[in-house]
């Protein structure tokens, strides 16, 4: 090693030693007679000293040529500081240097490696190596190796064995699109990029392998938004012989133990809540359960009063935000700009301020007399000093739009604390939605999920009442993992393909090797997969997916660092026997 | 769970209480008045019995519609067994069953479930997921699951920081081909799949993240042979501020890290040989040194007696085979016929029985006397019994010819044993390569290698006398990793881009970005890769790594079981802008 220690490991109890470090200059500090360093490397920063009042003449003359960022080894001898730092684990020494030895200079960067500097998506993604020197960031990417770490060994002493499945698997239409690769050796033929490993951990079930998982990394050809990516990594799990209450209770245990050991934090159990008292109370089905403020229909209190909105609205619905009741004219009128946004999309808002009075204050006074606005009232237990928060419309629209402007006030409430983790378990899903575009049923979950037992004789009359056995893990508003029960038998299967509107050949073509696999002995199982670079941001802390993926693509996919995607030769596209249209 | 052991849990004092098992039906034994039956799961196998005398008709009648690979739950009570079977972990005791529910039948398999039973690769492929019931190819992937966790645990311990690196990266011409991944938001362009993740970890050695590693999958559009797949998977790794003894020292560790765990074994330290030595005296850069035999030149002792082959030969060299004095004709022959087998290619084989009554039988004994047939003897440390193997001609074919031929006697002599494993590290490889068909030089391991210090000077005169700072590790004959240490200054990769013949502009839209990263302070840094399919299978004892794949491709880089790769619908096509051409 060209070191003896790291920059974050020398203590008091080594003063006297002569130690050679290795790393990156972070600061020079030349106060004339003295030159004071900052060495810095991915374990921490050392104070490195040189004193012209020691004869150091030689090394002070290479120290005045270093720069930001150059790469050193030096060799010194550790002292006691004499102006101690606390806020560093090595601030009670500094080491008084003997050599220095520049290892590689360094052009002046084009951003700060300093933590939190913050120059812009652009410039920090195309000089991402750099970025990635900054310890804010650095320390994403180590949460994300602790993470992974946790997430193996509670497995493994789970008994599940990590299997990996194939990267170059078949394209099937169902889905979001997928990524393809045409295959040389069999012209006009492609592979494609895994969506999941869906099918394959199916088969390890049908294998025997009883338990399994893998992180694994997978691709989704979709215009991406924000928090997407070309390419993301899942936790990916399945298990035979087990029933929902298995399932929930072995990841609930898994997220426990990864808080605990991440965090220190120890998580009550994890509550269950059906989709449809999802959307009924949050109008959410991954609703942020860190703040209460649940829907309250008013519906029926609102009728027969001659306002012609409500009387023509299928839905009423309030929320009761706590102690608003003071909101000026102008934040009412914020909110009401902040519903009018074509992403919520509501028409208008309607209020109702709790006077300290015990009287009411409404846009809706006109209408409603204050006995009937007290029945709201009542009817949201909001007492003296509270604001009602009304939408109104089609049923679903405004749940939508409620839910949207319940987690707004609960941001500007500060009720969304970042350290603060509510979990919970949504359940029965539906099985199928219906899909206006296509005129057909989608599944919910995908093609492989059980129904609820009690709702499988719905499956050809009513199919949109169809529960299905799947359930999604949330916590504070975000979908960090979700699975189901899946089908294991062979006609109950081809019946959901024929539920969803393929034809038997159809069936056949895309997924006959599993319908195949069920009839030789398939047992019943289950699964869920995790959204591993989702874990690691609600873990971290950060709202982007980016700040825990080493190089991530920008949102148009593409990767400006390394300048990918690019043209390729046209020998290689002759190889592959295609040609661009 | 629908189960309350495993198949492999229960044992003697478990006696007396009831349980629920599930498994798969591996054998039904109808004796008449008694069944018994083998339940299996990944866990193990445990006897159900029923018998008639203790009134179980009903059960008895479930029992008789059972047929192999039947999934089912069974209900009883654990007995002691009155025959105990010593060869299961469950042998001493037995199930009576109360009660057995079929969950799933199973028609008859197209393959036979059990150990070692070998259908033909085909068959298997096609229907991997029976192939992967057997104990024995799931007792590979179950290796492969441990070998992963240990690599991890062992350099988790060690400070490694596992990061994942992008799949969807940038063509590169040089090297192997790439796998290309069309993109559809940038129509014309194209992502590739990594053949290794090089540059990246070099540049998170830029990053300063000091240690990285990660077991990856990586992909190569190669011809198939045998034992390669088109995505293998790496254990890959890279260090800063290192010096090669760090790298060997450190991942010999690892290594014997994972024997001690996985088999035991503690292995001695692995010698290191240079490659000119490797070359000299095994006519390999990866010699299986579990036996000596090793390559004795003859030349001078061979000429001026007038045996034209010798004469002409640029190179006479020997193996001894020790008490093969004895070879019959036939067997002589046989050996003849094995060295002008295309693969290996010689024209023909001269022999020398070193007879028991110290005399010397030679096919060549026209032209060599038996003073000069004593001095070859002598040469090789022959005794009496021995059997000198003479290859001659040019020197590089000839012992490439050679090394084939001692690999056959080492096999012959049962010197090659499974069990016993012999490690080394190979040093100092040629940086380059010439390479006749592009009349340019190739790097030898990537353009990305170091050369020795002390031959950096023959860069410009004399490229091909350079050493590169590379090293691999070699296991039993098999090149099981490799590294280098890295170039991390501008200029020397610069000149390293242009010695491979690569044009400033080429070498900078390539790896512009590498070369940028080296002008804001690199480290110095080194890494290694190693096989991990290998490694699987050198440990689990099998010559396929297709034994340690869950999913493995044919040698025509198709999976046969979910028929891939395969055309894609022309909207797909269009959606991408290409074309068939």
């Amino acid at each position: 090693m060209l070191r003896t220690h790291t920059c974050g490991e020398l203590r008091l109890s080594d003063k006297g030693n002569t130690v050679k470090l290795t790393g990156w200059i972070q600061k020079v500090r030349d106060k004339g007679g003295m030159i004071f360093i900052d060495l810095r490397d991915r374990y921490g920063l050392t104070q490195l000293v040189l004193n012209e009042q020691n004869g150091q003449q030689e090394v002070i003359a290479e120290a005045r040529k270093l720069g930001r960022e150059f790469v050193v080894q030096v060799e010194g001898t550790v002292l006691e500081r004499e102006a101690k730092n606390s806020k560093i684990a090595t601030g009670e020494i500094e080491i008084d240097l003997s050599s220095i030895t520049i290892l590689n200079p360094s052009k002046t960067p084009p951003i700060l490696i300093e933590d939190n500097a913050n120059e812009g998506e652009d410039l920090r993604m195309k000089y991402r190596y750099l970025d990635l020197r900054k310890n804010n960031v650095r320390a994403g990417l180590e949460l994300r190796h602790r993470l992974m770490r946790e997430t193996r060994n509670f497995l493994d002493k789970e008994n599940f064995l990590e299997v990996e499945t194939p990267v170059l698997i078949k394209s099937t239409p169902e889905g979001a699109r997928d990524f393809v690769v045409p295959s040389r050796m069999n012209p006009g033929e492609f592979y494609a990029l895994p969506q999941s490993p869906q099918t394959f951990k199916q088969l390890l079930m049908v294998s025997g392998f009883d338990r399994y998982f893998q992180i694994v990394k997978c691709f989704r050809d979709e215009d991406l938004r924000a928090d997407r990516q070309p390419e993301f990594t899942q936790i990916d799990c399945e298990m035979s012989f087990v029933e929902r209450e298995d399932i929930l209770s072995l990841f609930e245990k898994l997220v426990k133990h990864i808080f605990q050991s991440e965090k220190g934090i120890s998580l009550p159990d994890f509550p269950r809540m059906t989709y449809a008292d999802a959307m009924e109370y949050y109008g959410s089905d991954k609703p942020d359960t860190r703040f209460d403020m649940k829907f309250v229909t008013l519906t029926p209190l609102t009728k027969g009063k001659d306002f012609a909105i409500f009387e023509q609205a299928e839905l009423v619905v309030a929320i009761n935000a706590k102690g608003c009741a003071n909101y000026s004219r102008k934040q009412l009128d914020k909110l009401t700009d902040f519903v009018k946004k074509p992403q919520v999309g509501a028409k208008g808002l309607v209020y109702v301020k709790c006077n300290e009075d015990g009287s009411y204050k409404s846009s809706v006074d006109k209408f409603y007399s204050q006995e009937d606005l007290k029945a709201w009232a009542e009817a949201a237990n909001a007492e003296a000093g509270d604001l009602l928060l009304v939408l109104s419309g089609k049923d679903s629209t405004t749940r939508k739009q409620m839910n949207e402007l319940r987690l707004e006030m609960g941001s500007q409430l500060g009720l969304r604390d970042k350290n603060t983790f509510s979990c919970l378990w949504v359940v029965d899903f539906p099985l199928l939605e219906w899909d206006e575009e296509s005129k057909r049923f989608h599944a919910m979950h995908h093609p492989f999920t059980s129904s609820i037992q009690e709702d499988v004789h719905l499956l050809d009359s009513k199919p949109e009442d169809v529960r299905a056995n799947a359930y999604d893990m949330v916590i504070n508003g975000v979908e960090l993992g979700g699975g189901s029960i899946r089908i294991h038998d062979k006609d109950i299967q081809a019946k959901m393909f024929d539920a969803l509107g393929f034809s038997e050949e159809e069936a056949k073509a895309q997924f006959g090797f599993l319908m195949d696999a069920f009839e030789y002995g398939a047992p019943p199982h289950a699964g869920i997969a995790f959204g591993f670079d989702r874990l690691c941001s609600l873990l971290g802390g950060s709202d982007s997916i980016r700040d825990y993926i080493a190089f991530p693509k920008n949102n148009a996919g593409r990767d400006v660092m390394i300048d990918s995607p690019a043209p390729i030769a046209k020998e290689q596209l002759d190889e592959l026997g295609l040609k661009a249209q």
